[in-house]
């Protein structure tokens, strides 16, 4: 057995019915996984019994009586929901028994709760929330995407070396290219926050290209994109209104008339493998960088597929030790900087 | 004869061969409208020639020396380049010669000279750039896109009488609703200055609709999104990223194989009209607000038929009274808040 998984298994819009399916879909892919399912046994017990029997010590479930709900605030979560299967899979990580925790609750809340139970890393100011979406040419890590609205020079230079850590991590890749977010007027190339944090990121001993601007996300110009939560929040949900109203409107001009629905059905194969090229499904699965645990954030209205992906994705970060990797750089970018 | 435009023909990348055909067509599109054509006239005079006998009044050229570069610095263009195409597009507007400015130039310098040529409107702290763009049941209009990084709570109130304004010239909408462009999480609902803002514009008479987040640009939630300029710039910048690499990858699969080249076919008219439907030529053109003068910023790449697009909305800008329009609601808006 190599790595075990606490998954709060009450959160996100749909709970169990997604979140078990995908525990055990995940355990048939990765046969030296294993999970503990944190929630109401009730509610858990039922889904898993004729799986359980085959799985033995791989598949546990860890009883919570509460649940943090999608518009609870986080401090309330933190101070009042002490048995909720989200703080208690969390817990799950800080005391050793898993090694990671994943979770499609609400993101305030994780947060709240990962930062106060597992504590940040030595050398790390703010955890930020790292997600992964597909460009030209492979994957691009952008961070943070709302953990942090207002940002100093120096967190986002510990962005840039944690999201090029996940990337050393996830995609083996030794130097990963970090940008910085901008913007490209001439007159006024960026605030001061960016102007110094590209000076910070410069002597950092990152493998640092420079401004980066909004286009350059999917052209795929750097592996890592950093920029502070609120324009990084701002970059990703537009960027899902826009994919869902090319998407709508593809489908309509596809289903206008009888011509338009037979060339929809002769095209159907490269539709589908367009489809597929974009599903932000398999793109599931935020990590919460900076802190002393792996703790990754599923999309609180993903399916089965999709959460198993960020359960792979936990999975993938404990075992290529994302956080060794993230404690040794940081040493190593304090002495460039010194 | 209603409206005569200011055009600098030698800006953007391909300068008098965009220029002068889109002048060209536009005034065939507009029988009651007139140009002057701003440049080099051994460059403008061979391109008008065999039409302008026809055009009479309606076309005349005046000689301009030098062309502002996309590179220049805005401030080294405004001081050292007085007899840019730019520059006296601008001066046209000051003189009453000409009703609006059209440029396809260097965004940096053609705010810096409009602000230093025709000042700000009174009550306006700093000018915008608004741009249009699709949504799924009709247009937004969002500001700023760029002239402003770092906005106080007040510019952003500004915005969004600016950005109303325009959308009840343009889109003849009598009370167009605002939004405030933020981020969802629960416990961080922005920052200060974002807070600020939407206090001062529940106070400013405005249809104000309240927070938006990214995905509502595209949803249509409001008719105007306010944003500061950096994170509006990279959510435009990230806008056209993205749809560019969904239409790579679009045309990719339909080209893979022989099937899948048999299915575009027959899905052509149905794939054209959605090109149609999404196409950003349409909506180019992005209105400079808050000076004494319409000036309208083509974007630097535009064919003849984008460009003929910016020439449209500055001449409905000017038939619609826009500046008038925003000076009015200046003032209602300074009562309700007292």
């Amino acid at each position: 057995m190599d790595v075990k998984i606490a998954i709060d298994c009450m959160g996100g819009d749909h709970g169990p019915a997604v979140t078990i399916p995908a525990a055990l879909s995940f355990l048939r892919h990765e046969p030296d996984a294993s999970v503990i399912l944190v929630g109401r046994p009730e509610k858990l017990d039922p889904l898993v019994r004729s799986a359980a029997a085959g799985l033995g010590a791989r598949l546990r479930i860890e009883p919570a009586s509460e649940v943090v709900e999608m518009d609870d605030a986080p401090a309330q979560a933190l101070r009042s929901k002490k048995d909720s299967s989200m703080r208690r899979a969390i817990e799950l990580v800080k005391s050793g028994d898993a090694a990671a925790a994943v979770s499609a609750g609400n993101t305030g809340a994780l947060m709240a709760i990962s930062r106060f139970v597992l504590k940040t890393l030595p050398g790390i100011d703010r955890p930020a929330i790292c997600t992964v979406l597909p460009n030209m040419v492979g994957e691009t890590y952008m961070l943070d995407l709302g953990a942090n609205v207002d940002c100093e020079a120096e967190h986002l230079r510990q962005f840039g070396v944690m999201g090029a850590m996940l990337v050393s991590a996830l995609a083996h890749k030794d130097r990963p290219s970090v940008g910085l977010l901008n913007i490209g007027e001439e007159d006024i190339k960026g605030n001061e926050v960016v102007k110094q944090a590209a000076e910070l990121l410069k002597a950092s001993g990152l493998n640092f290209y420079g401004n980066v601007e909004g286009d350059d996300i999917y052209k795929g110009t750097t592996d890592v994109v950093v920029c502070d939560g609120f324009v990084g929040n701002v970059a990703l949900k537009t960027s899902e209104g826009l994919a869902q109203m090319l998407g709508t409107f593809l489908r309509d001009e596809l289903s206008r008339n009888w011509i338009a629905k037979l060339g929809a059905i002769v095209a159907m194969p490269a539709l589908r493998g367009f489809k597929r090229r974009v599903d932000h499904r398999r793109y599931n699965g935020a990590s919460l960088l900076g802190l002393r645990g792996v703790v990754v954030k599923s999309h609180g209205s993903a399916d089965a597929y999709a959460f198993e992906q960020a359960l792979h994705r936990a999975a993938e970060e404990v075992r290529n030790d994302v956080i060794r990797r993230i404690k040794a750089q940081l040493g190593m970018s304090q002495e460039a900087a010194a």
